[in-house]
């Protein structure tokens, strides 16, 4: 039997429940992406979180949605729900303009592999998010949809905003320094780098093979497993995939630790330039954790990891970007030409000096995990979103994790004195994906249950 | 019934033979490593091609393999072989000193990768092999066994002479850029270049992970496949090693090929620098193929593979020599300390465009393999073996193949006017091994039965 529900907030359900939804009858497709699209026409105009969003074409994947259903063939885990997708990520039926002037009207053949299997999963492609050029660091046009006055963060903007401000479920976004854990705190939704390797990223626009991973965005814990469990895969045109077993991240997700975790707050090299209400939110977060966590210092090695970080970044961004160097770079902004100004001058050796720097970096963490902790606990950024749109803030607090290619979640558990969300950001070790969305559950329910 | 045989000439008796020998009880692996070690008695000290060789040792290992064979417990296929093992892969009960002084006396704690699986098939490890330099230019002493006054090619340089030699059936060697082919075509050998990642790394000398292979020598082509079919493997210490479906290289080496073979004749663009008698061994080659080859051009892209080679070995060697060069450059030859130094003003940019370079020219090839040609013949080396022992020779005519990981064999086909050996190339696309093997097999009988 299906229970009455309010339907006049519709486009605040979860993936998982409007999935459950639909499958179930209770509601079409076409009826939850018109309530997200009512939700773009009422509040997109402050958050600018689109670059291109057709409704008509929208509804009718959602029709297409419905009449699939109806004609009695198996539905994917994701049929009818809409997922907003970065513009740095390929699509062939919308432009996917990388966020820079020098390929406007850009209109890909073909679907980016994540897309193609969203598109398998059942979901309608909402639309594309802005991003900043080039998935680096000059902003785009949004806004933060808790204060318009200050940044989305980056490079991931429109995917986070689009969620947090409930004009669609589920978005996807990417990390090569700090653009999915950083923007999901600042906008206070869930973000989630998974393990460098996990999600194929062929037909994403590559900024830096050895950094670049595809990034989630959603409300829920349940919703971040939901869209992993579909995007986790081999792909023989991502050279960093391989064939794996394939894992129930939902399942695990929601289960319960077999005891109760045990977490390593690491304040980082950069604690210094943490906001004091933020250093006082984390005070409050360990004292109520308790015994459950503790203080872990870093080796001296973590501070020279944002060195390494710059040599292989660098060289890539400037490899990745040579044709817009040399046709167009009177057209990218300053701040992108000085930054692949100075990664032509990195030396080779440097750069494979930086590379081999990063397995002995992660075996260092690695056994932290083994003897001892569940997950590492530490900012997502430097406080909340700063104010001002000119910069996307400072991705910092993220640069090692992104560096050693493990997986990380930003948990949408505090607050700043200006009232602005403020992440806190749980890392595991390569391929401890699903037990770190457990651990996270964990964290998100201990904290719920102290607080009533 | 075991027939009677001729036990005078036990060293030069094949891998294969030696192995069906020793498990049928007519020899003992004793006797067959006695056999070798006599023969190194006789033409060592004109050759040269041992760096470390304790003949009681090794006759210890055969003992134990002819008391482990009686005591009826299976054996593996090289059960009671010898082998010889290039002085840059470990040993864990013997030196490896890499071929430099500043690694003199060095004794690794274990085995790489390689040689514990050809103690697993019952392989004798013979000894290890003379290598130059940190397996790059400068000469070790080994002579060529064919005519002393000439090298024996390098940097694989003790391997190939003492298989020639009949100091041994097998030997391991390395390719970072014409370090087995060359020497193979100069010694008269079988010298075989696998696919890149094929056979796991572990254990021996990075010198450049794009670029190093492990090359193998033999007297014949069942006897490459018989020591490949036991080295190709998944390795999660070799990074480039993936898990694949284990192929029996063995049997299809020793099959008839389908259809007779269509081969592609590529001069190469060093073409010019052949000598007059290879270029004239060719012409009688390609005269005897008659429609089984067409000659083909290479593009222009062929060319710059130099240079591509060049820019991304440079910085990986100043890589991985960055210990010896800051501690004791001092001690490196004056050829590889300005290598080294070239590496090292190599910016990551050229490094990465290079890299960037090798999928569509491997591509190139690839789509030439489906359409029409079972393998590339080209010349193996510019000519015989050059007279004098300070140069190993060019090793030109091998790294647009080593750049792309091809496989390549070389077979001891022809012969100069000076009466030293002279081989042929063979190259197949990646993961054509077998294939490549058994068309080479077939080029063999075919020439065979032309000279009858």
């Amino acid at each position: 039997m299906v229970e009455a529900m309010d339907l006049t907030n519709l486009h605040t359900v979860s993936a998982a429940e409007a999935a459950r939804l639909i499958r179930d009858g209770v509601i079409g497709s076409a009826q939850l992406v018109e309530a997200c699209l009512a939700r773009v026409r009422e509040v997109d105009a402050d958050v600018q979180a689109w670059t291109f969003l057709d409704p008509e074409y929208a509804l009718a994947q959602a029709r297409a949605a419905d009449e699939f259903r109806l004609s009695g063939r198996p539905i994917g885990p994701l049929h009818g729900v809409p997922v907003g997708i970065k513009d740095i990520i390929d699509t062939g039926d919308m432009p996917t303009e990388n966020g820079s002037v020098l390929h406007a009207g850009r209109t890909p053949s073909r679907d980016a592999s994540v897309v193609a299997m969203l598109r398998a999963a059942g979901a309608v492609i909402m639309g594309k998010t802005v991003t900043t050029e080039f998935a680096t660091r000059h902003p785009g046009k949004t806004r933060n949809p808790h204060n318009p006055a200050h940044t989305p963060g980056g490079s991931s903007s429109g995917s986070p905003a689009a969620v947090a401000a409930g004009m669609v479920p589920l978005a996807l976004g990417s990390q090569t320094g700090g653009s999915t854990i950083r923007p999901a705190s600042f906008c206070g939704v869930y973000g989630f780098k998974p393990t460098h390797g996990l999600i194929p990223r062929y037909g994403m626009f590559q900024l830096s093979r050895t950094m670049d991973h595809v990034g989630l965005f959603a409300r829920s814990i349940e919703d971040i497993a939901l869209l992993l469990e579909e995007l986790a895969g081999y792909d023989e045109r991502d050279p960093d995939t391989r064939p794996r077993a394939r894992v129930c991240y939902r399942d695990i997700a929601t289960e319960e630790p077999p005891i109760p975790p045990m977490l390593a707050f690491v304040k980082t090299p950069r604690w210094e330039h943490v906001d004091a209400d933020a250093k006082e939110a984390f005070v409050e977060l360990t004292d109520h954790l308790g015994e459950r966590v503790e203080e872990l210092q870093l080796s001296a090695a973590a501070e020279e990891a944002f060195a390494w970080h710059d040599a292989i970044s660098g060289p890539e961004i400037a490899l990745n970007l040579r044709r817009e160097w040399e046709t167009g770079r009177d057209r990218l902004s300053a701040s992108l030409r000085a930054r692949i100004e100075r990664g032509r001058a990195v030396p080779a050796l440097d750069y494979l000096r930086a590379r081999a720097h990063i397995p002995e970096l992660h075996a260092s963490f690695t056994e932290l995990f083994e003897q001892r902790y569940d997950a590492i606990l530490t900012p997502a950024a430097a406080g909340t979103a700063p104010v001002g749109l000119e910069s996307t803030g400072d991705p910092a607090f993220c640069m090692l994790w992104t560096l050693c290619g493990m997986p990380a979640l930003s948990v949408p558990l505090m607050q700043g004195v200006n009232g602005l969300p403020l992440g806190v950001q749980l890392v595991g070790p390569r391929h401890g994906d699903a037990r770190l969305l457990r651990t996270a559950r964990w964290l998100v329910d201990h904290i719920a249950s102290g607080r009533r």
